[in-house]
C-alpha cells in the first residue's frame, strides 16, 4: 500500500451578526459600515437582492426604501437587476426550485464569484435561497436578513441551508455560513401572532439545556413576550442567538461530521408532528410541543424534577405555545404511536445509533443513545389526562 | 451598530491519494487497510457504489468482482443495493439529474449521514456524483475511483465538484474534500488512445508553472508515454497529483475565496474551445491547445523564450497531444475571434478583472491581469502560417 500525499489544510470561517431596527432608513448607517468593514474585492460591487413576497406583502414599501438605500450608496454599490421577489414559507423548500432560480438570475445578472445574494425573508426561504447561493460558482458570499423570531434567533444565524427533497426534510443542502447576518428587529413587528410566539420555541430549547438564567427570565417576561413586547423580544432574539453561535463555534463540530446534534433537543418529535399536521402546525409549535413531550421523559427517567418539568411547561403556555397535540396520541393501523417513526427517522438519519440530548437539570444537557417507547405511551395518555394544567410555575 | 457575535472557527480537512492496480481483486490488500485506517463509525458501514457506464463496458465483469471483494469483506461492510450504473462524460454533468438521482437512490436505500457513496468513473462522472454526495444529508463521504488519466491526475484528487448549468460550465458545485481517492491504474489500460493521451495536458500545464524537472521528463519520455508504457503514465498520474495536491495545500485557499487560481494556465480558451467545438475536442486535448496558446502568448510579452516555448510544444506533440485548432481562427459576424469570448467569461467569473496564469521562464508561473487582444490576432494568424513545425525540441 503506497499512501503517495496526504493532503491536510484548513479552512478558516468567520461572520458577525448584527442586531439592528429599520436597516434601510436613511438614517441607519448600520449596513454600510458592515460593508466597508467587510472591504469588498470588487467596485462596484454587484449585490442581486432577492426578497420573500411574505415579506414584501408586509412591507409594501420595502423595494422603494432598498432601491432609495442603494441610491444613496454611490458608485461603490450596485443593485443588479430587478429585486428579485420569491415565494416563501416550507413550500419554497420543496426540492431544488429555488435553488435553481437563484443560479438561473444569478447567471443572467452575470453575476461572478465576488458578487453578492442579499438574502430577506423567513427561514424556509433562507434555506433555499441560502443554497442556491452556496452552489452558484460554487459559493458566493451571501448576505441573512432573517424577517422572522424564528430565523433570527436559530436557523438564519446558523451555518445550514437546503431544500426538501424525495419527501426526506432537509435532505439536501450543504453547510454554508453566511457573510453576515443582519437581524432587524423591525420586520418583526409584522408578523402574525402565531409567527411572533412560535420563535419563541426555540429559545425555551437553548435556555433548557444551556441557560438557566435565561430560562428564567424567559417565564419572567412571558406575558410580556406574548403581548408582544419588542424590547423584551429583541432581548430574546439576542440572547438566544448568541447561545447559538457560542454553539457552533465551540462544539468543536460545526459542520455536524460526527453524530451528536445537542441543539436538536425536542426535535425528533417536532419534525415528525410538523409533516403528520400537514405543516398546519408551524415549526415553533411543533417544537414546543416537543420540547413538552422530551421533558416529561425527562422526569420520567429521572434526569429532571417533577418541579422543574412544570415550570418549563408553564412558560410555554404563557407564551402562548402549545405543550400537547392530538396527533401525538395518532396511531397507525398497529396501534403504533404515529410520532414514534420520527425516533426511527431520527436514529436512520444518524447512522443506526440514536444520539438525543435531553436537559440533565435545568441549563444543562445530556445525550442519551436509546428512547423507551412504553415511557412514550405513558407520556402521552397521561398528557391526555391532564390538559388542565395551569400556566403557574417557575417561581412566579 | 452593535456587533452582538462574531463567529469564528476552522473547519479541518484530511484526505489521502492512494495508488494501487487491480483494487478490487482478490489479492489486493489496499481498500481493506484504507476502510481500516478510516476507521468508519458505522458496523456494517453502508456502500451506495455508484459505476460509471463507460467503465462498465470496458470491465464487463467489474459488477461481479465488487460484488465478491464485498462478500470477502465480512460483515462489517454492507454493500447497499445494487451498484447503481450511471452513463458518465460530460452529458451526465448537464444540469441536476445526476445529482439528483444520487439524492433519490441514497434515500431510497436508506443511506445515513455516515454511510459512504463510492463512485468509479471519469472527471465529469466524479463531479455529477460528488454533488450529489456532497448534498445528500449536507455531505455524506465519498470514496472517489477515478478511471482516466485526467482524472486520476487532476480533477479527481481535487476537492471540487459540480455541473453544467444554465448554459455555465461548473455553474453549480461546492467544494467538497472526499473522504479518499484511489487512483486504480488498471481502469488507464482500456482507455482509447485519444483519453489516454488527452490527460497528458493537465501534467504538462501543471509542469509548465511548477515543476521544470518533470516537463523534462515529460518531454523525454513522451515517446513512450504515447505509445502507452503503463509504468510511465503511473509515475506521471503520481507526480502531477502530488503537484495537484500540494498546490491545494500549500496555495493558503483551497476554496479559493481570493480571485486566483493558478492552475487554471491555458485554461480560458480551453475551456472556450471546448464548447466552441460542441465538446468533441476533449478536455485535455482543448487544454493542450489552450497551452500552446498561452505558451506563445508568453514569448510574446516577454516571459518566455522562444527555445523554452519550442521545447514545450514538442513535448505535447510527441504526446500526440493537438497544439493548434482552426476554432483559434474562428470569427463572430464583426470580425472578431470567438475564442476572446472565453477571456471575457473568465474575466466575469472572477469579478471584472482578469486573473490569468502565465509561464515565467519554465517551472514559475506569474499572474497577470491583462491579456493583450492583439498579440492573440497575431499568435493565431502565425500558427495557421507555421503547422509544420516538428516534434522535436527540449534538448532531444
Amino acid at each position: 500500500m503506497t499512501v503517495l500525499s496526504r493532503n491536510s489544510f484548513v479552512i478558516p470561517y468567520q461572520y458577525s451578526v448584527y442586531f439592528t431596527h429599520g436597516v434601510f432608513s436613511p438614517g441607519n448607517p448600520l449596513l454600510a459600515e458592515v460593508l466597508e468593514q467587510l472591504s469588498p474585492a470588487l467596485n462596484p460591487l454587484p449585490v442581486m437582492v432577492v426578497l420573500d413576497a411574505g415579506v414584501q406583502a408586509a412591507w409594501p414599501d420595502l423595494q422603494q426604501n432598498l432601491r432609495a438605500w442603494f441610491a444613496q450608496q454611490g458608485e461603490h454599490l450596485q443593485l443588479r437587476g430587478p429585486i428579485l421577489v420569491i415565494p416563501g414559507g416550507e413550500p419554497c423548500k420543496d426540492g431544488f426550485a429555488v435553488p435553481q432560480q437563484i443560479l438561473t438570475e444569478a447567471w443572467e445578472r452575470r453575476l461572478c464569484r465576488q458578487s453578492h445574494i442579499w438574502a430577506i425573508g423567513g427561514g424556509a426561504f433562507l434555506d433555499a435561497v441560502g443554497l442556491g447561493a452556496a452552489l452558484f460558482h460554487r459559493g458566493v458570499p451571501l448576505l441573512r436578513f432573517p424577517t422572522t423570531v424564528l430565523s433570527q434567533n436559530d436557523s438564519g444565524v446558523g451555518v445550514k441551508n437546503g431544500c426538501n427533497y424525495a419527501g426526506g426534510k432537509n435532505l439536501a443542502g450543504v453547510f454554508a455560513p453566511p457573510l453576515a447576518v443582519i437581524n432587524d428587529s423591525a420586520f418583526l413587528t409584522t408578523l402574525s401572532d402565531r409567527d411572533w410566539r412560535s420563535g419563541i420555541a426555540e429559545a425555551f430549547k437553548v435556555a433548557i439545556i444551556k441557560d438557566q438564567a435565561f430560562l428564567h427570565w424567559l417565564c419572567q417576561h412571558a406575558h410580556q413576550l406574548r403581548q408582544r413586547d419588542l424590547a423584551l423580544m429583541e432581548e430574546l432574539v439576542q440572547r438566544c442567538a448568541i447561545l447559538h453561535l457560542q454553539h457552533i463555534q465551540n462544539s468543536g463540530d460545526p459542520f455536524e461530521s460526527g453524530s451528536s446534534r445537542p441543539l436538536d433537543f425536542g426535535h425528533w418529535s417536532a419534525h415528525r408532528l410538523e409533516s403528520m399536521s400537514g405543516f398546519s402546525l408551524k415549526h415553533g409549535e411543533a417544537v414546543s410541543i416537543g420540547l413538552a413531550l422530551d421533558l416529561q421523559y425527562a422526569v420520567e427517567i429521572g434526569l429532571l424534577s417533577a418541579a422543574e418539568c412544570r415550570c418549563c411547561l408553564a412558560g410555554l403556555r404563557a407564551c402562548g405555545l402549545p405543550t400537547d397535540h392530538e396527533l401525538l396520541r395518532a396511531r397507525d393501523e398497529n396501534g403504533q404511536l404515529l410520532i414514534l417513526s420520527g425516533l426511527a427517522e431520527f436514529r436512520e438519519h444518524l447512522g443506526g445509533k440514536l444520539h438525543l440530548t435531553l436537559p440533565d437539570h435545568l441549563g444543562q444537557k445530556i445525550e442519551v443513545h436509546e428512547y423507551d417507547v412504553q415511557v412514550v405511551e405513558k407520556i402521552v395518555t397521561a398528557m391526555d389526562n391532564h390538559n388542565d394544567i395551569g400556566e403557574t410555575g417557575c417561581g412566579k
